[in-house]
């Protein structure tokens, strides 16, 4: 960790660190390919399977991360979140691994299913309405009540630490790689890559992709500054929050490109993924190949690794379904 | 292959030259486990992922062992076959890699992502209507004026020695194994699992699983002798299909028991499969599963190989979902 203007941010030691503690508690994903869609793009397509991760998710790395580098006095507390998404299934499985409380906030409509995987793996969630406003309230409440640690979804240098050792076992395990892109919202998977990357193969490009309707770090990226917007829709749930200052950071020195890509080309792509690599994910995990479909001139011939973020999905309700 | 009273049984001998013929042709899937499901069930469960097969199916190892075991005389006249299923997309797939006619008669009511699958591998469709009567008929007039090889879908030793390939690919990946389970219909893979485990691994139980609306097998297996049923229903379309006498010569001496699950345990294990696995699934491939989930006492504490033999499901109808 290396302090910048007051911005903590984590160094590859920190990664390495990470790894070593996590090791455990995650899953090494597998790399999949797949001719028919090589075929497709031109591209050499290699996909980092993170929704086979524990808890369904890469958000999995870097919640394990922050849990098992608590010391000892912080364990009683524990820890506290705010999301309604794989980062509260994640923190909640990694306090339960470690033992310790796990409080969540999350909104009253957050979906069933969500909620029931957080209480599966021993996580308390506390509700707010659906807005930022009731949610910072009270999530201060919680933190104030408990004195939990924080761990932010994305914008904390333990939590980027963690989702970097997604894409370091990704170089080691395809050599050559010309490229690596990721979906984007927050930016803590990109930032770890950006941080992995740039440390062990500066060679490698590094882009996000994003969804059109809620394409606010491609407009920060070419504003030079960071722009959010409040409450974005688009399918690829996981999306739709904004980048903080150290996710700036890394997003900003050395992502070569922002892509995105419309809700039926998203949409297109999660379907296609499905029919011919037979794996469950996201909308969010969609986005990359999508992106990768509508520009082919810029991975034709390329050896591109894919990170596939996660598999949690309603099974109900499928989003190339209609009604 | 030896002749046993007039029945061309293959030998293990078979299996090895199979897999040396069909090796550039097919993928080694992987071998994936889950913590989950060996919690829920107290075996250790080792998943064969034949769903990542080329075609989606293990049913492309028989079919390619077929084609490219031809001899070079019997190249013009290609290779033909009746199926509505992953027999008759694998038998596509394996003649347009060899750059040989294959024609499939399927009823005219089969799927039409079936239909045009097929197509997309080359393969040529004539279409007969979904009785027996008119199958033979039409398939019967197209090998007549074709001469074409007919590639049955299992009661061939050619089909059997290139399915016991998987088997062998398990027990090679995993050391060890009490017990492997396969779903039956009409028995192909299985006779696989019981030609490669009878002689590499003969301490390895062989189970089979099957729908109880399609129990045809099972009630076989207690008989002693084929029973065909007519026209079973059930959602695991794969299965329908009756026990032939190369099959029934491999499962009447090696399975140890064939076991049962109803529709609806069929669809929880195939929807809890995609939930938890974040892998798709055909319904066919959850029925071993459904059976373990059924059958606690058979396979505790145990180390069970579990073949999940495709992927081809149409994604915009799901078996759990109403409507």
């Amino acid at each position: 960790m290396k302090d910048m203007d007051g911005l903590m941010v984590p160094t590859f030691d920190d990664v390495i660190a990470a790894h070593e503690r996590i090791a455990p508690h995650i899953h090494r994903t597998p790399v999949l390919t797949s001719s028919f869609l090589n075929r497709l793009t031109g591209a050499e397509l290699f996909f980092k399977c993170e929704n086979f991760q524990k808890a369904g998710a890469f958000k999995v790395r870097g919640a394990s991360n922050a849990v098992f580098g608590l010391r000892e006095d912080q364990l009683a507390r524990g820890v506290a979140t705010h999301s309604s998404g794989n980062h509260a299934l994640s923190l909640s499985y990694a306090a339960g691994r470690r033992g310790i409380p796990c409080t969540v906030v999350m909104p009253r409509t957050a979906p069933q299913a969500k909620k029931d995987a957080v209480r599966g793996y021993g996580g308390t969630i506390v509700e707010c309405e659906p807005s930022t406003t009731s949610r910072e309230a009270v999530f201060a409440e919680v933190v104030a009540a408990s004195g939990a640690d924080f761990v932010h979804p994305y914008n904390d240098p333990r939590v980027i630490a963690g989702q970097a050792t997604c894409s370091r076992e990704l170089i080691e395990d395809v050599p050559g790689l010309d490229a690596v892109i990721a979906p984007i919202g927050g930016g803590g998977m990109v930032s770890g890559c950006c941080l992995t990357l740039s440390t062990l193969a500066p060679g490698v490009k590094i882009y996000a992709a994003e969804p059109e309707q809620a394409d606010d770090a491609a407009r920060s990226f070419r504003a030079g500054h960071i722009i959010a917007d409040d409450a974005p829709v688009t399918v690829a749930d996981g999306l739709k929050v904004p980048l903080k200052d150290l996710t700036w950071h890394f997003v900003s020195r050395h992502v070569t490109d922002i892509l995105t890509a419309s809700e039926q080309e998203i949409i297109d792509a999660m379907r296609l993924t499905w029919a011919r690599m037979k794996i469950v994910i996201e909308p969010s995990c969609a986005v990359p190949l999508a992106t990768i479909l509508k520009n082919p001139e810029v991975f034709r011939g390329r050896r591109v690794g894919v990170i596939i973020t996660g598999g949690n999905v309603d099974l109900d309700k499928l989003p190339w379904q209609k009604g």
